[in-house]
């Protein structure tokens, strides 16, 4: 049986269950602009980020991980009523709604915590099921950013900035 | 007499000269996407970027600050070829062309560093001065995000987002 899913806060215990698919997502080097073999020291600290940042974990009705997301102001001062998010879910899980319900819950809570916009920095171009998923949450292409990205397979694609209003 | 123009890298003892517009132009809130009171020192981190990172200065014939620039990859991993860059120009000195300079030397050191492209992720699209001159150094205008910008008289204005291949 497929349990309810719950979108929560992260805890710091929730760490184990996170690291090993964002340790494989970032290693494939497919979608994201981390160093692929970054450190776990390192991305932990990115992950949890500190206030205002927030971090969530998607789980099922067992308690499983299935996928986390971050999310805090893009820039500072004059820029930081606009928020700016990141999102792993377990390759495991895909499928499930996971992304889904973490991006609407990541929007709904910016809007909450008073953010104007949410903007999403570097969407690789031939993640198209991230693509559609964020559109499909009113978020819009407002650039793409010529072989910004180095894919392994398909050589230099493209970035999107992505961004909506809240 | 109004001394020959160079560009050079930054040194410690240069931040004496640099400090002090640059908290003027950051407390100004017009252009810079910062905490408008960000403190010296974490100022002075930010902008002399660890290698790859580099920072430049702008110098007069007198070895008087004009103007600084900082600049290194916008991302990281498969998005590491990707460079950024900023820049302040001492508001007592606008006019002297120091902008410009450091512009152009800062798109040729990173093309001379391997970057395929050069990215700025937040002008101010009423800081026109600025966009023209990126303009004219080839940056192109690829997005400009509604409301990202408080401006202190102007209200919530765009931000653009430009890029130019190298």
């Amino acid at each position: 049986m497929l349990g309810r899913m719950l979108i929560r806060d992260a805890a710091e215990r929730d760490w184990a269950a996170i690291w090993p698919f964002m340790r494989r997502i970032v290693a494939a080097g497919e979608t994201f602009s981390w160093d692929r073999d970054i450190d776990e020291a390192a991305a932990k600290q990115r992950w949890f980020a500190a206030p205002p940042g927030r971090t969530f974990v998607a789980v099922d009705g067992d308690g499983t991980v299935l996928g986390t997301a971050v999310s805090g102001p893009n820039h500072e001062g004059p820029a930081s009523h606009v928020a700016t998010a990141s999102f792993m879910v377990d390759p495991d899980h895909f499928g499930r709604g996971a992304g889904r319900a973490l991006g609407s819950h990541v929007l709904d809570q910016a809007k909450a915590d008073g953010f104007r916009a949410m903007q999403f920095n570097a969407v690789v171009e031939t993640n198209v099921r991230a693509v559609a998923l964020w559109q499909s949450l009113g978020m819009e292409v407002v650039a793409t950013l010529p072989e910004a990205f180095r894919h392994p397979s398909e050589g230099y694609v493209g970035l999107h900035v992505m961004y909506r209003l809240l």
